[in-house]
């Protein structure tokens, strides 16, 4: 018997796919794609060998703008407003590459910020600045309200959950104050969507499919307001898209055309699937397992757990008893146990990170065995 | 009975994908992926779902690591030169943006060059200087090596074989001229890999997946000499490889981490299959098509091919006569013919075009009986 919620849902989840050779609790890395997904894709690639690549991209097409019009939903925007993108890494470098803000523009980051994201500003020039946070790294709503006041960035950017730490930001709270400054907020959503509510109110958010919602490798998006997309210069112009560009959805401009189309339904069928689960319902049964991960994990063979316990999100990370190696006990756990979960390094988060970390991330028909098998192994 | 050399290419090709529903001569866009190919991919993302995304890439690295080998050898090069990318352009971007020439930095290219190409070009701040050529847009050979002895520019940028027209560059002549001059040649194969010769000594190609080589979508390659590699600045440094990046094949900087991994597989399998069929012998018959191609539909219904007729290459480019419209009559074909071509805009290469396209691009198992139908449908 479980002490979760919505039993229903890990059913579900755990008979929609293929069976896992192990003990899956890596969904922060990369998820695992249900058969219809699977199917779909497949389905797709042999459609191009069949009618010819543009054809069937065309014949997808009502699909994938029903996905853009979810996705955008999931975000708080529009269908127009929805790009896809290859990655959110892609995502964010077509961002801050279309902007082409001024060489030394100041974007406010948390201290906490994901290394290959900060590097993209830095490649842009543009200069982060560290907004006030607190001991996990959560961002000080009253420091980041101060600094927004009295020296603000010409925009934030915000991981809502991090990669090396399973923390949410408060992305309502920092959408509200951005907006009563006028600062755009840029929200990396890759660790968050399908797994956190993301409808907050940002001006751009960006992720990936792979991870909570569990949709193929090779696919992200890119979502921006309008008033952000009227500040960015597309690499080719009007002349690309049929109708002289007039009609195109604004945020189409940004979308690869040379693409994995096929990756992009599975995406849209992903979503489909999490919808029907119901988001509420997901970070639900997500959170618990977030907890009962930590409650377990904590203090196990001398591992900590860096995450407050009731943090709503399924990322617990683990910081390591001295003279433990934590890549070497990723690797034993996948040998000895059949457990995958990811050994996170410290360049990650190099200035919120004191050493590497142990990152467990179970999605949703992750069993409470399972977890009492890992800390087992932990404490062995 | 066939007058086209190497038929039993024709036969292997044919079964080894699935049937295609009309008549596919458009493997310019996209070609059509053998069974093999889309089961190799699609058995690659079930196995990410079984064992985990990164497990299942660790699984297949070998196997990658082969087809950069692989790759690397049809265009001259090693595999430590190969980065897998997500499309032509995406290589293409990523080699503009890391190589940080200074503004205003010239680039020669030809008369016809891609307008995505041109625009990554400008994007970056470079200045496009055209190259002399002939009529049909073929580099001149003395022109460039004037040009490049009396106003060098940084470096050359080729397309061997356009997107709008038939025509193969003379690479092996034009990276000689470059290699005396000291200045680099930048070729992209997007249209020539698979399809003509690409050992020719550049100092970097880079191509796709899905044209000639009938790989997946959202694939490509960018293939750098070491010293080209040594002049660019990764966007993440060292920190990001297990080894601090100290045993790291130097093109592996430019890769793509979060990326369809699948479709990396995919590729591997299509180039096999490539080699398989004999590139040679693979040219060979693809030219045969070609000149099969020009020779039935010059001057049918009043349309006029713009290639010499027995340029080495399978890709055909007819004018149309008088008030006919491209569009609508590559509409017509698959309608009422079940043919599939590709009406090429004037926007391509509008310093070469005067008007649009109709792009007829057969691969190894079109027929001769095939090409009749589409004669017939044009003078219809």
């Amino acid at each position: 018997m479980s002490t979760l919620p919505h039993d229903d849902l890990a059913t579900t989840w755990r008979t929609a796919r293929p069976r896992p050779a192990g003990v899956h609790l890596d969904s922060a890395a990369c998820s695992r794609q249900s058969t219809a997904v699977l199917d779909a894709v497949a389905r797709h690639a042999r459609h191009e060998a069949e009618i010819g690549g543009s054809a069937a991209e065309a014949a997808a097409e009502g699909l994938l703008q029903q996905g853009r019009s979810v996705l955008a939903g999931l975000l708080g925007r529009a269908a127009a407003d929805v790009a896809f993108t290859e990655s959110a890494s892609a995502s964010l470098r077509t961002l801050v590459g279309r902007w082409r803000l001024a060489p030394g523009t100041r974007v406010g980051v948390l201290p906490g910020e994901y290394w290959h994201n900060l590097a993209a500003l830095t490649d842009a020039g543009l200069v982060p600045v560290v907004l006030p946070a607190d001991g996990p790294g959560r961002a000080d709503l009253a420091g980041v309200e101060r600094m927004l006041r009295t020296d603000p960035p010409a925009l934030l950017h915000v991981t809502l959950v991090a990669s090396h730490r399973g923390v949410v930001q408060p992305g309502r709270e920092l959408a509200a104050l951005c907006r009563a400054a006028g600062v755009p907020l840029v929200l990396d959503v890759a660790q968050a969507l399908g797994h956190v509510d993301c409808d907050l109110g940002a001006d751009v958010a960006y992720g990936t499919s792979r991870k909570w919602l569990a949709g193929p490798r090779g696919v992200g998006f890119l979502v921006l307001a309008p008033a952000v997309s009227a500040r960015l210069t597309p690499v080719v112009g009007p002349e690309r898209y049929d109708d002289g560009g007039a009609g195109t959805d604004h945020a189409r401009w940004y979308e690869s055309h040379d693409a994995h189309i096929a990756g992009r339904v599975g995406l849209v069928l992903a979503v489909g699937e999490h919808l029907a689960a119901g988001p509420d319902r997901v970070r639900q049964r997500l959170a618990a397992l977030g907890r009962a991960t930590r409650e377990r994990l904590d203090g196990r063979g001398g591992w900590s757990v860096a995450e407050p316990v009731d943090e709503p999100t399924a990322i617990t990370t683990l910081r390591a008893p001295a003279g433990v190696d934590v890549r070497a006990t990723a690797a034993r756990l996948r040998a000895e146990h059949g457990v995958l979960v990811t050994a996170a390094g410290r360049e990650r988060a190099p200035a919120e990170l004191t050493g590497p970390v142990l990152r467990v991330s179970p999605h949703l028909d992750a069993t409470e065995q399972e977890l009492d098998v890992l800390a087992a192994a932990l404490a062995s």
